[in-house]
């Protein structure tokens, strides 16, 4: 299988603010899109895990602002799973214009799985080959 | 117990949008705000039906933009219960400046309960004190 | 010129609510990307409208819910320019379920054209010829 | 002057997601909300810079989630100002629940000022005095 390449997406206006400029709270949701998009391609779907009874929420994330975007732009943004280990996860992100030839955005987030109750769940325990199957397309971690 | 008089709020900077005014989306977030805050007022918080297993959601919504709303300023909404009926209810709010001399908006919504498999339920039925107590708030309709 | 088909929409994560349905401030936002989309495909985009100093807010907005529309789903918005004056256009909007079949929202909006200074321009007189490309584009009205 | 204490605020239903919780891109929204709050009561208000041109974005921003925050739930967030340069700024943050014995988040966001141009502008040689009265509420920085 090939590597996820990009998220593409077009800035809303509504996304905007009076600075005329995405408003940075948009960034996150642009991010989740991504991962969002990117799990799906690798067959492993949110609504899978929803499916098995765990939600994945956001540990913590890290966002430097670069370039501001503004409506009418499209953007790509390129993920990256940095590292997966048997209860967390850690991406990474490059948020591009259009022609990916400038640097919007960079970002990184970790995650971990959550039961029903929001107790802590091992991937790895409790569905080894989806846990395999997510390490393999972890990539080394680089600096940011 | 008193008519309910009016919600209060800031504008908050991430509402706006590069027209460098309240985007209009965040009108109907504006009234959800009212409209929980005037059902705790009256004894009726959106907590309590959703512990008996319901959720409230909108049916229809009419709003008109009268005057823009800007970042920095405060709005005053004045909600009515407009009617009350076993299986839904509506909504009017006038959406005021600080002074209250200047209408900004003006909303109607109508909703209903639903019970936790998106089945609709009668008030009345399940709850008649509750529903008395609805009523009892409800105020003549007047035409927008 | 073909007439305008629909517009696609895959369903954001972060616009479900705790109903674990589209929380309905979102279908506002929805209507405003169909709108841009559907100016930007007849050569009138946005940006276009900015450039020659004027802005276009939203003057009244309503819509019916008649079916949640859920995180994984995508839609289709079926827009329509009802009527088009010097200084007013109507929009209506139909939002479909990916098959076309099932109906889960139908919306009208008006609009009007504002300098910079939020006065009301007739785009009949400041750009005859853009409003009668508007107005070739306008479709009879229909009752919602 | 005291020091400020902290930013009030109840949760809004529609800033859950269907996890049931406040989704993760609000936090953003709620520290701005903070910032602009606490420069108020400081004497520094928002609108004062743009009165003077300025605007002032986010460069980076790190949250660490620790607790989910529900609907119904009251919150408090203390900022700092935790260092002033004459190009930047740092914030600190924590969010608390209603009685500030659980910490639901921490937080940290770096700012400049900008020209309308969008080019990078010293407080301190544009303002002096509004520089200097920046700089006395500095506190030490903290390590999160």
């Amino acid at each position: 299988m090939e590597k996820y390449s990009y998220y593409e997406r077009k800035v809303n206006y509504y996304e905007t603010d009076k600075m005329s400029v995405v408003h940075h709270s948009n960034y996150a949701r642009y991010l989740e899109e991504t991962r969002i998009d990117m799990l799906k391609y690798y067959g492993m779907p949110l609504e899978m895990f929803e499916d098995m009874g765990y939600v994945i929420p956001v540990l913590d994330l890290y966002g430097q602002f670069k370039e501001s975007i503004r409506f009418g732009e499209t953007i790509k943004i390129v993920p990256k799973i940095e590292k997966v280990t048997p209860v967390k996860f850690y991406f990474a992100y490059t948020i591009y214009d259009e022609t990916m030839t400038k640097v919007k955005h960079i970002a990184k987030s970790s995650h971990c799985f959550l039961d029903s109750n929001f107790n802590p769940v091992s991937l790895k325990k409790v569905a080894p080959e989806l846990y395999a199957k997510f390490v393999s397309f972890a990539e080394p971690e680089k600096e940011v």
